[in-house]
């Protein structure tokens, strides 16, 4: 029997490149990467191709037609699209319908949360449903809180050249787990889920480790012998803000830092307080849980994340966007 | 141990009063039937009182502390609340997370649909996306379409005494099953699900036996011994009537004939059409299948309830809704 082939949207980004290497390294796949015609000669993508991978163009803004013949033959449809394009899914979700689609992976890669909390979790949740009334044969894969979004800098600055997300203060009294991922384990488990008839039209929760924000500042501290300061902000606080930044973005809707401390501050509701991004909670949302799905995955540990962390070793992500970041830091903290 | 106590909302409704029933006859629950204030001296309230179920009042649109205070002691909540009535379940929801309620039963109690199609199931999602907002623990039933509201006409008129739903044009070939209970086995199925541990923050389908319309057709023809005229209706003229309607309802908003027509034919579209009204939909979407989890309850064949039908021995239901519903069918076959 032929390999299955899978087209995969968004292959030079974090999560698409996680995934691409995940189903590069299973080798039961026939790999095509997407994307849009005037990015097949980016930099990224003609790396892809040098290294052998399918390249085909896929104008979402173009004619369903053409939509439909850019996803021909492929079994299997991912969609790791940026952030701010979930709503792209709209004419791809239809088109893959017309295209026959064997499984649908639409855009979930992220942490289990209800409806109503998170204005990019909700377009997803807009995809999901529109997936739904096409009756198009789906799987959704939420992979938790990544390693690398999850630590808080040293004291020293020593870390500051991977720091990617400000974890300076800590949501609530710090005793709330949440399920963490390697990045680069993110596709390991996609490849997993893809080809378990057990998760077609389910979603399923994917995670290495359950850590707590004191037991991520402990390890950290033993790993650097520094003292790390704990401010705790409580639930009240981040509502405050959420509220705050809510109307702070009625006269100014575009602007970012805006947006990204909105973002932020429902994140630490959600993960921080309310122990949502947890196998419980996504249980209790109807997620198949990844643990008893693949027990035996080889990710890596927090630990030893978090000592490459320590010996300048890891890798920063989302670089392009971490000025940002450390702005909105800076002002929240 | 005591019995868990149930707070039933709707006791009086068709749906309401079939779980009420259900869950007397079951034995294990210590009932008690949730009416607002100024509806309990109403005749329908003063007959549950006098055959011995408990009252209380429940007054949706008073202060939070009332509405916490009528749910004290219930273990399980269950809301049959009338259809125009689904977005009073926000204060309810609220109070249930307050009052400690150990299993939310909102009302869904309809076909499995996905979100998008139907704004009276819309709305019931938004209280589905509430209770897990406020992690509040839920099962969500659905039962299919009613027996009572299954079948046509007959030319002689002789089953007009019953008939409650127009079922006069079959949508598409007339092929595509459907899940249909008796309205009073609905009970039955709830008093199983609401003491069932699998079904803990779930949704399921219960339902008795699928049929086609053209089976339906025949049957109904074999019981009478009459020739019933078979009109088919296409997905477009169904769709083409939504839009229509849609249309005119910009103009009449209030307009009871014309919201009926609405669900209606998004009805059709759904269960006749798309064929979503089935165990096969209903496990795309998540939800538990009833005849793996209660594979012995004793139900009403369909067979026999037509039986009654014909025989004039058939009880109508919605009894203050068929000459709405009569004008609505006059006017769309």
């Amino acid at each position: 029997m032929a390999q299955p082939r899978v087209g995969l949207i968004g292959a030079t980004g974090e999560t698409g490149g996680s995934i691409l290497k995940g189903l590069i390294e299973d080798g039961g796949f026939d790999i095509i990467a997407l994307a849009r015609p005037e990015s097949l000669s980016k930099r990224a993508n003609v790396t892809l191709k040098d290294k052998g991978i399918q390249m085909r163009a896929l104008d979402l803004e173009g004619p369903q037609e053409a939509i439909v013949a850019a996803l021909k033959d492929i079994d299997i449809l991912i969609s790791a699209i940026a952030g701010s394009q979930q709503l792209a899914q709209i004419p791809l979700a239809k088109a893959a319908k017309v295209a026959r689609i064997k499984r649908f992976v639409p855009c979930a890669f992220a942490t289990p949360m209800p409806v109503g909390v998170h204005q990019s979790r909700d377009q997803k949740e807009e995809i999901f449903n529109l997936t739904k009334r096409l009756h198009l044969p789906y799987t959704i894969i939420d992979v938790g809180w990544w390693y690398q979004f999850s630590f808080p800098r040293l004291p020293s600055g020593k870390i500051d050249y991977v720091v990617g997300f400000p974890n300076e203060t800590i949501p609530g009294d710090g005793n709330v787990p949440t399920a963490l991922t390697d990045l680069r384990d993110v596709g390991k488990y996609v490849a997993r889920v893809i080809k378990d008839e057990r998760t077609l039209n389910k979603t399923a929760f994917v995670y290495n480790e359950l850590w707590t924000q004191n037991k991520i500042h402990d390890l950290l501290e033993k790993l650097s012998g520094e003292k790390i300061p704990r401010k705790h902000t409580p639930a009240e606080e981040y509502e405050r803000k959420v509220d705050a930044v809510i109307a702070e973005l009625e006269t100014n809707p575009k602007d970012p830092v805006l947006r990204f401390k909105k973002v932020y501050n429902q994140y630490c509701l959600s993960v921080g307080i309310r122990a949502e991004n947890t196998p419980e909670y996504a249980q209790y949302l109807g997620y198949l849980d990844g643990k008893s799905l693949y027990p035996d995955v080889n990710f890596t540990s927090y630990e030893n994340y978090m000592k490459e962390v320590v010996d300048g070793k890891a890798v920063g992500i989302y670089d392009e966007m971490r000025p940002l970041l450390f702005q909105a830091l800076k002002e929240e903290h």
